[in-house]
């Protein structure tokens, strides 16, 4: 997309400074914007960059005093800072106003559809699906027999829903995400052979999740794996089956939650974190990335670290004296031989 | 779905204790089920809750005595577990009883097609594809030329087989997995550029096995890289090119074996494990989560832990004087003072 | 595929010794090829095997002399090894010859096609969409709104490219791949709960860059997540958003770079590595598998391991003290005791 200054001094209700008729067509930050970048200055300790920067059209405040000549054509708003953030929305609600049902799509008769959605070519809706309104079906989701998604859901491109999942209001997932395959459970036969246990529980996305790419949540075995109200799962997580993860929690991508573990509401967990099953894990708990949390968590508000975890401050001293054991085994060694050299003295 | 305790014991051939009309439409453990759950009393151990628990129906055995008043409708049929199982089983092959041809889809006029199978919406069956009998192919599923799908091979939406790999009879494999993409094969090229080596070869997944979602299956560089009869993968594990894994083995998520490696049959490998290319892991080895398996471990049966690994004792005890290390260093420099003194008395 | 030894020796300009009409269907190693296979002997260190092999049709050079009797059939060509090159490209262009535009597919209007691509069945292309000469487009492949896809670019089965993101030439981008997708971006608002932080940047991938399966690269936030010339990603990463990769490095599968992070040129980054967010890491870098970097590495071509991550023989010589540590701990408790009986005599 590309615009004049004019048209977006327009769309501000700012006033332009310079040639109205430069254009943009991308936005960068004031200080790495290039030619042909839209910027803004609306925190005065980046003010050095605007005599400086690349960027074609650059939002400042009304009341911005130039100290020295500025290339930018300047576009001169009550508040920079809420300007570009109208921007940003206008922006994304033009990106993303997809209306209608591209064909060819897959749509069950027995399906319910809201009103107001959108449902791209080769989108699969299983019978008895039920969609709210306002949902966006990118391209190539798939959504199996007697899934519900509630209102304003967006599912991006390639999704897939195992059958019985129930997705909440306002709920993001994006490209590749798997909610609802079969939860890794299987029985040890004697003779070495596994046999399957059915899966037969499904998936509850509760309102306001969003969930980034590639990550899969199974289904329960049996009742239901729960992401509740607010949740925030990043790229490549494992959910495993029967999972509860709590209200308003955050968690990094590639981290691993293994089976019928209950995670506590606002959380922070980092990436490349593993948690084993059967656990659960306290309110507010932080969990630096990569730890491995072994065993369940009970106080409050913590922060851990490590694998298996230890409290942050314990971690970070053992991890200093790691460090320093060479020479703390050398040290160790010496001492000995002065030791045998004081008891031959005796 | 919804059914009556009537209905439930006419399939179980059990009698109702209650009102025979009462609805159930989901499956849920005696102690934790809601309204409108069905659940089912098989261990004498958990008879409390079936005197508290807020299920509708609840399944006993014929012989089951009530000590006190049960506010459920009671299915009795000879054998409350093998009851529960038949109805999981009826389940299932209701939900997933697909057959038939959807459109629209991609077939090739040189594939071949077994008996009985399912084809859902958006499949694409490349050239000279063979499907066995009984085979479900669900939408937006890519296979390319040449594969062959034994019989009861079930793959789900949006798994991807690349050209040429096999995959064998009864063979379960969940969204978004990518069988037989390239191995990672890349020559150094004398200016810091790399050139791509040609993976010709292909993936062989054997009998039995199931695979999560989101895994990773690449093909060989030349010859197979080999998934042997009942092994279980679970989601997002990365299996490199020529790797071999023999029967029975089970790995959880997120594990990742590099080029090569041959893992023995039998094996436990835990979630986020890391295990280096071009190494033999012995028969029968646990390894436990996070784990990182830097050589080849010949020893059957034996059980490892840590970044590299050790056996799993020693680990343990490691972990123990880790934990402890900021009071030893500091008892060392107690120790050093004392014998700084002693010196001195001499 | 099938071949005689006749049909190859006439591609590869060789003559045949023993039965012309033998046939092969696959290529393997010299020392495990079984019947039906080609296979070849370059390296003289392996002319035992020449002997030996199962495989039906070695190439050799055409100076091989043979010191036994040989049951394979032979194709003597000028260079055995350039021969075998010369075949895997033959193959390779024949299982990768895809050509025209399947159907149904969805290609928006206006969209503009350059000459001699493929277009696979349910591939779907939006509006605005550029895409180059010689492109391979697989099934179920979805380009959106204004993406730009230079020349020769190979999108396999199931990739997601979300608006406005740019591929350079000769990239090839494997199954399940998501490159786009919204950066993990939110801001905690006093209640407990999260607002999303709008990400209207891009990924801009350069030339020469392959990129394996299931892999994840958010756009930016603002700005370009960009991937240099020459880059090779294995499958299962996690590249967040702002990140920033020089040319011709290589990361294996599994790993993650966190948001606005800057890796150097020519770094080799092994499996399961964490890198943190807002670092830079110098040129040259090589990072051992399942390390975390949790600040910048600024010395250009140092070799690091552990997590956190010390320079390679540092970790080495610690690791080495850390497996001794129960010992170590039983000396200084025996010390001690000395120490103790020592200080008593005085």
């Amino acid at each position: 997309m590309q615009f004049t200054a004019q048209q977006l001094a327009l769309m501000l209700n700012g006033t332009v400074e310079g040639d109205p008729l430069v254009q943009v067509n991308q936005l960068g930050k004031i200080e790495e914007a290039q030619h042909g970048s839209l910027s803004f200055l609306a925190n005065p300790k980046y003010e050095q960059y605007l005599y400086t920067t690349a960027a074609s059209v650059v939002i400042v405040n009304n009341d911005q005093i130039l100290a020295l000549p500025v290339k930018a054509t300047l576009i001169r708003v009550e508040n920079a800072y809420s300007a570009i953030t109208v921007l940003l929305e206008m922006y994304n609600t033009l990106k993303l106003n997809k209306k209608g049902i591209e064909q060819p799509s897959f749509i069950h008769p027995s399906a319910t559809i809201g009103e107001n959605v959108y449902i791209g070519a080769f989108a699969y809706i299983g019978p008895n699906v039920k969609i709210g309104d306002n949902c966006k079906i990118y391209p190539q989701t798939y959504i199996a027999d007697d899934v519900e998604l509630a209102d304003n859901v967006t599912l991006y491109a390639g999704v897939k829903i195992y059958f019985d999942c129930k997705i909440g209001n306002n709920v993001i997932i994006h490209s590749g995400t798997i909610i609802g395959a079969d939860g890794f459970g299987f029985a040890p036969v004697g003779d070495g052979t596994y046999s399957k246990i059915s899966q037969i529980g499904n998936v509850v996305i509760e309102d306001d999740v969003e969930i980034g790419s590639n990550t899969t949540i199974d289904r329960a075995t049996m009742g239901s794996t729960i992401i509740r109200k607010g949740v925030k799962l990043d790229n490549l997580i494992q959910v495993a089956h029967n999972v509860e993860i709590m209200a308003n929690t955050v968690v990094a991508a590639q981290t691993g939650i293994s089976g019928s573990t209950k995670i506590g509401e606002n959380c922070i967990i980092g990436g490349q974190v593993g948690i084993v099953g059967h656990i659960t894990v306290a309110k507010g708990t932080q969990v630096q990335a990569q730890s491995g949390i072994s065993r369940s968590l009970t106080e409050e508000g913590k922060k851990w670290m490590g694998s298996p975890a230890q409290p942050y401050s314990n971690h970070m001293r053992s991890q200093i004296v790691i460090n320093r054991l060479p020479e703390l085994e050398k040290k160790i060694n010496e001492l000995e031989k002065i030791i045998t050299e004081l008891k031959k003295g005796h």
